[in-house]
């Protein structure tokens, strides 16, 4: 499969229609017109249908988008056409807050294992699973088949753990540690730095204007 | 103050910069030249520049840039010249999670109330502030000068705590709810919304290629 130049703006917000139209298809909405979907889920109607002409045709002009179908297609488009395993690391609030929420609905992502190094928390029961350590992280991505770290460590553990779970054979990696981590080009990896976002606010918030 | 046109991509990349220049100028040096602090941090020198270019002329030639220097600049631009004050509603593990986070560093966030409406969880202590009700929010606001609102609520109560927020008068909303906010145009509102974060990852995966 060659990938279409899609930029992260663009792929976020097919994860947001992805959401939207799950809700319409499980409410058994059968067909929307961009301009219904936009109006209810404050969209904007123009860039929808631009963004899914990326991809191709998927409505029927007067009659609107097929939910169910487009839900299926943009799984698709989104590699969500099977659930992805995650293992999670760093069993501190973040952490276990990021398992429980996981954990909630497991049609796209499924937690298969809780690391943390810690002597007081190896062992703690967790869902499915209980914490094991960092040691046994090679075995659990094989054994298990996890593809996703989410690393929930501390900012001065983070690049050494990053790191292990590169070797370990980690495919992909969810960044929640406030630090610039020197990732591996081969690995998709993902930072999710929560001061950068307050930051993004502060600015607005000095120049007095809103952003969505 | 007028704002200038600043990207996202541009205000999320001064945040990182202000964060590997603090750390130079808490190691008490003096000055870097833009390849140098590329090297070191893994950014691209040429990037940095650019970024800098929008705001004015920063460094010196031949010597470089003045790092503590750097750091008030950047945090002027970003609005951080003073502490900005907070309050997270929803005090569930992620909740308790944001709330550790931004109480561990306080030059420039402070939590300044915590608020849930469970009644297992009003009261409980979490340092200096304990667990109040929703209801005290309006006073929180006006008493306290709390500026941002973080939400970490379920989904469900997303919308109504959100309108809640903005009508108790709060200047900017962090939402880690998943789900599709009506937001007030006035109050700069920012969703981190962790699925769609997976999903661009899940994406990348499915072709097979690496993204930063």
């Amino acid at each position: 499969m060659t990938e279409p130049e899609v930029s992260t703006a663009t792929l976020n917000r097919l994860s947001i229609y992805l959401r939207c139209l799950r809700e319409l298809c499980d409410e058994e909405v059968k067909t929307v017109s961009s301009r219904e979907l936009a109006r209810r889920y404050d969209l904007s109607a123009t860039q929808f249908r631009k963004d899914l002409a990326h991809f191709g045709e998927f409505g029927i002009r007067g009659v609107g988008y097929d939910t169910c179908g487009l839900v299926q297609r943009i799984s698709q488009l989104l590699g969500l056409e099977r659930q992805r395993r995650l293992i999670v690391i760093g069993m501190g609030n973040l952490g276990i807050a990021l398992t429980r929420y996981f954990s909630g609905d497991e049609r796209k992502f499924r937690v298969v294992g809780a690391l943390d190094n810690a002597a007081d928390k190896i062992g703690l029961a967790f869902g499915r699973w209980s914490v094991e350590p960092l040691s046994h992280m090679k075995s659990i991505i094989a054994e298990r088949g996890a593809e996703i770290g989410v690393l929930a460590v501390p900012a001065a553990a983070a690049q050494a753990t990053y790191d292990l779970l590169v070797e370990a054979g980690i495919q992909a990696v969810l960044n929640f540690a406030p630090t610039r981590l020197r990732h591996d080009r081969r690995v998709p990896t993902k930072n999710v730095d929560i001061g950068v976002l307050l930051e993004e606010l502060t600015f607005h918030l000095s120049v007095g204007r809103g952003r969505s």
